[in-house]
């Protein structure tokens, strides 16, 4: 029989455990009972007991509280065993794990083969480990940490060495970004030192599709670790919807802003626009990321690090110079 | 005897259950079997039997596998009994929960009183969904979304005016922020005209000193939800030390970068000083900011919302110009 570490990373298979106990839809209480008072030191996790057909198949279980409280121990097993189980396959993802375990409230989850064959169980607390560096991973990512899940369970035991290798790569690759950035600015200097207050406006322009960026990335994140099988056009229709909203009630209240403090028309009207269409280029570049990047089996959560939030600013940036040059006829 | 909802939200006593098995520590293993064949559909949760002494003290716990396999069952409870228990206080905060959990691998957590009375336990599945609680509105408060958890388990089902509602005061507080700063830039304005390659400069300077917030937030608000009891002068000497070597390693990097692109070596110095004093500015500010408000008993979480962002960014830009200013000399 298969062991765990036959089995790929981050699967169901690799997690399971397989001393637990087995046994025959047909065999009595009394079979069980006598055999685990035998040999209740040799397994690993004991709350429920894995019922088989003659080809190993897993029928159901019963809780070890079950074997307990019935008095007839002539009954066979399959007359007291829960069936329908919620199983998992060997190589299923481990963060599916969790997503059944929240969702069916269950203790440990049985795997099984293509077949339906037993052949182990994940445990309560593998899974709430499984979650909590699915967890770490995720916020990590988020934050634009390079972090190697397992090497350490917290951070606060790192040395000052290991944390600044795991932060330098995404602050080395944004002054990239930011230099690609300040060329792509420079192209516009004639425009903007003819209309300096443009320069003024460029911080909220990048805050605000950042912004719009990392809600949008929190919330398709979450979406799809909590349901695997995530409706992706319902999730995409309502998101233009909110997306045109919010683009256009932010837009109003910038151009009002700008137009109140500057009391420049013009202004007003370049950053409406160029405020509209940025935010819906970042939500749209935050959405699509992960998507595609799931589609192609890569973690989803890859496309939460800082570079989405490069490309979505460079977008940005060249959304609000070519509307300046474009409403001020340049 | 006090029952849950006497208890305030997200404490250990609101997420208990009271029907649990309890024996005195004198009864016998028969005593015990016998009252759970006749009772056992009256308990929510039938893992372990919960033992105490006259006072309702708890003193320990059986598994119903240890129950179940020892079979002289004129023992008393008090000889096949686990005691040193791990428990949670009627008033300890949820989130340790999950913590105890997962650092001694429990599957439920017994409730006691300040005397030590038995209260009741936080079983499994509560735990699971306390830990996906606290994730999801920590995931949402970092990616700035207004969003009341209890209400909602999933987003996938929520309406686009619900998801509006949730998204747009981060985004209309960005804009107050970034008029503020567009203001600030604009005090300058007879700097930048002169000198314009310091506003190609901008987002990068934005982008670095958010990006150095995001990962110092991502850190220590991992650092506190897995360790409650986080050793403060440990993790900011530690922090002190890596933020000025990324801050300066950046800063070279940018000074270097932005020499190479534009030839100009009073930009190259610009750069390097206003990046160095920015990143360790965001990091103050973005360390700081959790541990005052969880000093204060707020959630330190809030801090990751866009409000550290819009700090940062305005201390950004104040130091980049004044640091043109006085190297510019004007």
């Amino acid at each position: 029989m298969e062991q765990p570490l036959d089995y790929q990373e981050k699967t169901a298979g690799r997690n399971m455990v397989t001393d637990v106990p087995v046994f025959s839809e047909n065999d009595t209480l009394k079979d069980i009972e006598d055999f685990l008072i035998d040999r209740s030191s040799q397994f690993n996790s004991l709350d429920y007991i894995y019922l088989t057909d003659k080809i190993n198949t897993l029928v159901g279980v019963i809780s070890i509280k079950d074997l307990l409280v019935t008095v007839d121990k002539t009954l066979k097993a399959s007359k007291i065993m829960v069936s329908n189980l919620v199983t998992a396959q060997v190589d299923t993802d481990q963060e599916r794990l969790v997503y059944l375990a929240l969702s069916h409230g269950l203790k440990s989850i049985p795997v099984v083969n293509e077949e339906g064959g037993f052949m182990g169980v994940v445990p309560y607390d593998t899974i709430l480990q499984i979650f909590n560096h699915e967890v770490q991973s995720d916020v990590f990512k988020f934050g634009g940490i390079f972090h190697r899940i397992g090497d350490e369970y917290t951070s606060i035991h790192s040395s000052a060495i290991h944390m600044i290798r795991s932060r330098l790569p995404w602050l080395i690759i944004g002054v990239i970004g930011g230099t690609l950035a300040a060329s792509l600015i420079a192209q516009f200097e004639e425009l903007l030192s003819s209309f300096i207050a443009l320069a003024s406006f460029i911080p909220v322009m990048v805050y605000m599709s950042d912004a719009a960026g990392a809600q949008t990335e929190a919330l398709i994140i979450r979406s799809m670790a909590l349901d695997t099988k995530l409706n992706v056009r319902k999730y995409l229709t309502r998101e233009v919807v909110v997306a045109t909203v919010l683009a256009a009630i932010s837009g109003l209240f910038a151009a009002f802003m700008a137009y109140v403090t500057r009391q420049n028309l013009i202004l007003g009207v370049i950053i409406f626009f160029a405020l509209f269409l940025s935010i819906i280029a970042s939500v749209t570049i935050n959405t699509l990321a992960p998507l595609i990047l799931r589609k192609f089996k890569y973690d989803p959560a890859l496309a939460t690090g800082p570079l989405a939030t490069i490309f979505s600013d460079i977008a940005t940036l060249a959304i609000y110079l070519a509307v300046a040059m474009t409403l001020l006829g340049n």
